[in-house]
């Protein structure tokens, strides 16, 4: 084993890049011996050491763990421009600059690799790109962000609030000390984004992706789904549909027997859905330090053993407009308890073409809580009955209302 | 795009092969824009035409979808000495003769690419080689035999019977005429035994695998299990434990909120553990001909697109014997219903060492109903324990017990 050996340039030095740092060191041996060449770092960046241009002239491939947009962004796209592999973990570079990078990747001819930007040990980049290769990709759905799937396992497995359950989230390390792009969904937008671009060889970015959180959930909407048998999960969904395609993040309830019900704690899982292949499902912790640089040191190994391939960004898909996509829906509502309520509820969602497949209604005192569930409907048609159902006078709460995963698993 | 066509030489026209033939076609142009060749066929050898000296020599890459041992054998261990890359589905001969394969493919320096072989379209292989290549296995299990699984999920689901459920799965083409390698737990085997060698870098070949199967299932055995939370499946399960490696298939309860439990009809999932990485798991549709091509074509597009690395198996592990495996175990029997049985019985297990979870025991007329689970305990200690059950004067039927999976989801 004399030959040269593969200098990699490691941008950045926080929780990932020093457990990156370590585990290469760990792995060179193995590496050297399947691949014929010892991986060893070239040189390190940090906000106080290291000049990139002598990093990038010493490297045979540079990771980029930075984070954040600039100036990893900058330096990305040099890496690219001059012909070198890059390998990165940062979603938020490839959400918001995908057209960039992948457009430099391709000038460059250089591989991009980004594993570790999304479900964490999971390796759904890796298979989408090699054993869904030509595959038309249909679907691409699942739980994309571990700390939300805690915090509302935990809630469901509890009862307690979401703000206590944030909190312990928080001591054990499952939630940043902000944790407004977990919580809000934009964090999992990202990673959609990530996702339906490789699914669909599209240019998709975050402005793409509406995303609905899971801040106004409360412990209420999990007992009453109980009711039904339902599980909530904050879901991300990058379908091709009527001709178009949809990105979506929202929380959503799901029937129990569904395969990503038993995705609890920490967790993520996507599922791939293709004509060919029907579909496949990979799951596994969300990341972690050790875990993602583990994913990045597996693309430095990829970069070491292939040529590599970009597929180009071919469409320019049309996004199709939420209120167009249907969902059925859970409505939670509670009405002054006397007769013909419910059959004016059912009415005015009648009106606006809304079939209801299932209700509870429960007596509070002197009032009565109503539960249903809906048929699939185009999202704009709820809305607009849910406004109505707003003026109706009898109303004692806001309705709530949350969509719902009807299909059930294929048998 | 002018490079020379890549030739694939097809060993075997049937179900799959001639899914493999149209699929390449289709997909060809495709192909070629991604790796710069374009795929094409060499040659198609069949039982009465085509010579196999003629397509190696015309071929870049062997792609073998006859079956059976001989003559796939043969044919293989001449493309791999003669430094040409196979692709196989061949489970059999893999599992039964995988040292003479990998030995042939490194003396050769040949790729050895068998996706098809294990879990249909769910890429374990390729992720177990790349996405975790370097990281150090300590367990694979999983369900790897989509017919079981089927007939398991419609017992539960509609209470038939084993023999009806057979049936209706032969009719649906979700089970061969002849059923055997399927419900005796053999084909199960020989999967785990090739994801075991993958796993553990060790030879290990069906005949280390022990294996029961599914034929002694009743509908009794799944109502009764209900009652504790349980779910039956089909396990494969190959760990490193104890300084050893233990490799096994037998049916097993699971608790309902095991991952594993979720996956109904022919489906499979294969959970991979590692330290590192903690815990991933793939799972989708069992083998059908479309699916298995895809896989195969998968593999000859990673033939094309990188040098590929064959890792040696360099242990020669111990197996541990199954009676020193610690299972939980539940436990069905009948007796008679009289003060002082279940004291019995409990002082029977204790002796041996064996510790009572739960137990529910109902009255049917003159006798009774135990249904017993069990703490982890040696096999063979739980297996003398029965033996003295067997011998107790006021049993009025066989026990009859079951493997339990304790272990419940990480959260």
């Amino acid at each position: 084993m004399t030959a040269a050996p593969f200098r990699v340039g490691l941008l950045g030095h926080g929780t990932v890049g020093s457990a990156f740092d370590s585990l290469l060191a760990e792995r060179a041996d193995a590496i050297a011996a399947a691949t014929g060449r010892r991986p060893e770092l070239a040189g390190v960046l940090t906000r106080s050491r290291g000049s990139f241009d002598e990093i990038l002239g010493a490297s045979d491939a540079i990771v980029e763990l930075i984070g954040g947009i600039e100036p990893a962004r900058e330096y990305a796209l040099r890496t690219l421009q001059a012909g070198k592999p890059l390998v990165t973990a940062n979603k938020q570079l490839l959400s918001q600059h995908g057209d960039e990078l992948f457009a430099a990747a391709r000038s460059g001819s250089a591989q991009l690799r980004y594993e570790a930007a999304v479900a964490g040990v999971v390796p759904v980049i890796r298979v989408m790109r090699e054993s869904f290769a030509g595959a038309h990709i249909e679907k691409v759905h699942g739980i994309v962000n571990g700390t939300t799937n805690f915090i509302l396992s935990e809630m469901a497995r509890t009862g307690a609030s979401y703000a206590d359950v944030l909190k312990r989230a928080q001591d054990l390390g499952y939630a940043e000390a902000d944790p407004t792009e977990d919580v809000n969904g934009k964090d999992a937008a990202a990673k959609m984004a990530i996702l339906a671009r490789l699914a669909f060889h599209a240019e998709v970015t975050l402005d793409h992706v509406p995303f609905e959180g899971i801040e106004q959930i409360t412990s209420d909407d999990l007992d009453y789904a109980k009711e039904f048998g339902l599980v909530l999960k904050l879901l991300g969904v990058a379908e091709r549909r009527d001709g178009g395609v949809s990105v979506r993040v929202f929380p959503a309830f799901l029937y129990g027997g569904h395969p990503l019900a038993s995705v609890v704690g920490p967790f993520n899982a996507v599922t791939l859905e293709s004509e060919a292949i029907t579909e496949v499902t990979l799951s596994g912790p969300g990341a972690g330090g050790p875990q993602t640089a583990s994913a990045v040191l597996g693309d430095v190994v990829s970069v070491m053993s292939s040529p590599g391939m970009e597929l180009d960004p071919v469409e320019q898909p049309r996004f199709l407009p939420a209120e167009e996509v249907e969902s059925a829906f859970y409505l939670y509502i509670e009405v002054e308890d006397r007769p013909g309520v419910l059959a004016q509820v059912a009415q005015v969602l009648g009106d606006h073409g809304v079939s209801v497949k299932s209700v509870v209604q429960k007596g509070i005192g002197e009032n009565a809580r109503l539960v249903m569930v809906m048929h699939p409907v185009a999202e704009g048609k709820f809305r607009s009955a849910l406004d109505s159902i707003s003026g109706l006078e009898f109303l004692r709460s806001q309705p709530r209302s949350i969509r719902v995963i009807e299909e059930e698993f294929v048998s």
